[in-house]
């Protein structure tokens, strides 16, 4: 493997690709799609679609996504060899092409571990970047909403940093991500404002936004709802606390 | 006017256009064009063949954005009555199209007006929002690297807050924006490291990155020869500081 190009495709809807996406697509001599086995959250079928219409003719691998081994003891250890098995299922899948294609949900930068995969290839490959819209973005665009209040800070942050912190000091706004858990349920409701949504960008998507007091608990019924539906759920929500600071 | 198509078109790369930015300038009446004066910093020339390219056919109307007036001693009001101007200017080069669109650099939700100007139409038009790249995401692609750091917490924030703020508590990666006057001057630069990028995504791409103590004193010469050369500059920075929360 020569060169590994990340393509970030956005969120499902194929629209979101970029002509620089496509481009990228149509000169790569491989592209890999990974399989999770049985879980549709892969979405491995959305991806073999943007290909097929994209790049046509283009060869496609798809290969098994290894697992990670969640008994061992040590977490971070745990994430590291399992990083180590996916860098190998990706050198292993990509055979003898030289310029190879990895598909990313949203965007290569936000919360994916890709470029740190992509650091353990050896001998190591050219890596090139090109960015796709991101949840945050089909998150505001279905709400049709700034992300910010005018020359404000926001904080792009996780579930579990807010259940563990709580909110923190000094940001009015926060985007919350990889939220299994519902963390805004940990928060007194009192003047907070939440956007929510799932499946953004796909035919799916459903959107709820209102005071905290009211639209949480409809949204945590709608999640599970969702979930139960459909098997899997992918979801972010952005949070607004008035003159909170 | 029925409806406003903001439409984020990426950082001046044209390859950043999304299908879904592509169909939705193809589905308008009208796409509305500002003109800033001689002034080469709108791009309008480049929005005009992002437009000729992509929907060919589609009428388009230049009009000249409408100037703030700095000298009213009321910031905020002169913004509000700058923002009035414009969604008149809008409504205006408009004429008696229904659908229009309007090219907006990287996504409307990230430090843009727009979306507050469109509330100011009477009547109400129907808004929809299409996403873009935006120019953190072109920084971390242009760099290769992730926004975030593992499971850790980003800020957006200005130039403005961070030179009357300081370093934020709480988190050690910022993505500032909106930075004219080079805020990372005023930080002590030991343990920071800076990623910074100007006109990225198209042909005059500067990057550059490093410890602040080397890069910083690089990056002010670099910034200032560039901006004189083209006589204009648009640029972004992350900061990351090592374990300083």
């Amino acid at each position: 493997m020569r060169e590994l190009i990340l393509i970030g495709i956005g969120t499902g809807n194929p629209g979101h690709l970029t002509d620089q996406g496509r481009e990228a697509l149509r000169t790569a001599e491989l592209i890999l799609v990974p399989r999770k086995g049985p879980d549709k959250a892969d979405l491995a079928d959305l991806r073999l679609a943007i290909c097929a219409k994209a790049a046509p003719g283009v060869p496609v691998a798809e290969f098994d996504l290894p697992v990670r081994d969640a008994s061992l003891p040590d977490y971070k250890r745990g994430v590291h060899e399992w990083h180590d098995a996916i860098a190998q299922a990706w050198a292993q899948a990509a055979g003898a092409a030289g310029r190879v294609a990895l598909l990313i949900w949203g965007d290569p930068s936000l919360y994916d571990s890709s470029l740190r995969i992509a650091a353990r290839l050896a001998p190591a490959p050219k890596i090139r970047v090109v960015p796709g819209i991101t949840a945050i973005q089909a998150l505001c665009a279905a709400h049709a909403i700034p992300l910010n209040e005018v020359g404000a800070p926001v904080l792009i942050t996780t579930g579990r940093n807010l259940r563990e912190g709580g909110w923190p000091e000094g940001v009015d706004r926060l985007a919350v991500m990889l939220d299994g858990d519902c963390a805004f349920r940990g928060l007194p409701p009192e003047g907070i404002r939440i956007w929510w949504g799932a499946y953004l960008g796909m035919a799916e998507e459903i959107v709820e936004a209102g005071p905290l007091a009211e639209a949480g608990p409809r949204i945590l019924q709608t999640r599970a709802a969702a979930r139960a539906r459909h098997g899997w759920i992918m979801d972010i929500y952005l949070l607004d606390r008035c003159g909170g600071t």
